[in-house]
């Protein structure tokens, strides 16, 4: 059966996350159901890159999925964005992706940016997409204590007590603070995440960007490897899933 | 009474537009019945610089409003905020105006924004922000089109059929198009507009952008002075009202 790659976009606030559930909508449920008529009225099983929390968005997740109809891969993407309506979520483009590639198995390096808006009024225009914090941020002593969890470590520190990963090593490439007119944006690099990882050292670096704890301290949570001394899980709101990348073989056209 | 002037951010979807309507929630409605508490409990009129449509976003509309509260101004901005929960509405600064100020009427300058999302996909995480044109646009023929445009005119051809303006004469200052990636994007700017007066010019020039009509175009339908002539009306949701500049003397703090 002829499989596509799917690069995908959108909104995470209707939906109850990426992965499907017993109950609620979630982008994998709206995309296989869209899919159905290109598989002979089943709904096809198509497997992200990385499990979305609920309010979580995207604007580079990827997906793969084998179906029965033998398309050019633009009428794919046609027909999904149409059947998809009135989703937030939009296929931006649909490849032949090479041999034994896997959206989730095959990535080579994930990245995620995080928003905080960083002023007294709350979100009008942004309700949704960012995280509110009215207390003045220190942006700059935020991205030196996130120089710190840079490299290979054990993250349990900053996991979810629900994340089923074997082990909690990971390699962190990048996690870069910076200000942006009203907004802390957080921009962060690995190859694979731990359940709430990016959220909970977002939380841990806002107690070092509010004053309430050193710029050692996140280093100093990641050495302890406990969860109970991190900083609070930030809001899903303000997490983007923006990129995943994979080796040479699979080109995205728009 | 004190008077209060007000910057106000909206996210435009949920509403029937800055008026209060008979039916539908309206961001004056919203304003005014969370102002109720600082005014002895009476909704008080809450008069904004711009009455956007159904569906248009903003970032800096301004309004006036007179209030029994003797408060600072950082006051009736919290409980204002405090009170426009859950909508997505947010009063960014509050500042006593100067005598005889008008959010409407003292107005000397008004800058709009209109966002084309310019690809095949349709949006995702931008649905409800951004005009879907899947056509390649040449945005740089739409900016020659736009600069036919600027000046003093009479802009009849621009304006909407329940325009209630008593003439249609308006000078326009600014009318640039330019892409940036995905986005072809209009800023505009003059002391006032027709109502559809942007909406209107954006679909005209999208036209030309289409290739549909050549570079003169709009030019020539502005001096033919006849609505039939122009282009559709753009759709509301790429709209957003961005600025409104006054005489010295009204000075927003954060």
């Amino acid at each position: 059966m002829p499989r596509y790659a799917l690069l995908i976009e959108y909104d995470g606030t209707p939906f109850v996350g990426w992965q499907r559930q017993r109950d609620g909508l979630s982008v994998q449920g709206v995309l296989e159901e869209a899919a159905a008529p290109l598989n002979g009225g089943a709904e096809p099983v198509i497997g992200g890159a990385g499990r979305t929390d609920a309010g979580v968005h995207a604007e580079g997740q990827v997906a793969g999925v084998e179906l029965l109809a033998d398309l050019p891969p633009e009428r794919v993407r046609e027909a999904l964005n149409t059947r998809t309506r009135p989703h937030p979520v939009s296929v931006l483009s649909v490849v032949r992706p090479p041999e034994g590639w896997n959206a989730r198995f095959s990535a080579l390096h994930r990245a995620y940016r995080y928003r905080i808006l960083n002023r007294r009024a709350r979100p009008g225009l942004e309700m949704g997409r960012v995280w509110h914090v009215p207390q003045p941020l220190d942006a700059a002593a935020m991205h030196e204590a996130a120089q710190g969890l840079l490299g290979h470590h054990d993250f349990s520190a900053f996991r979810a007590a629900s994340c089923q990963a074997r082990d909690a090593l990971r390699t962190l490439d990048r996690l870069d603070v910076s200000r942006e007119g009203e907004e802390v944006v957080v921009r962060v690099e690995a190859r694979s995440f731990l359940h709430h990882q990016v959220r909970n050292m977002v939380g841990t670096l806002a107690q070092v960007g509010r004053g309430l704890r050193p710029v050692g301290w996140p280093r100093g949570v990641l050495d302890g490897r406990d969860r109970g001394r991190a900083g609070q899980t930030a809001p899903a709101e303000g997490l983007c899933f923006v990129s995943v990348r994979y080796e040479p073989g699979l080109e995205w056209t728009g």
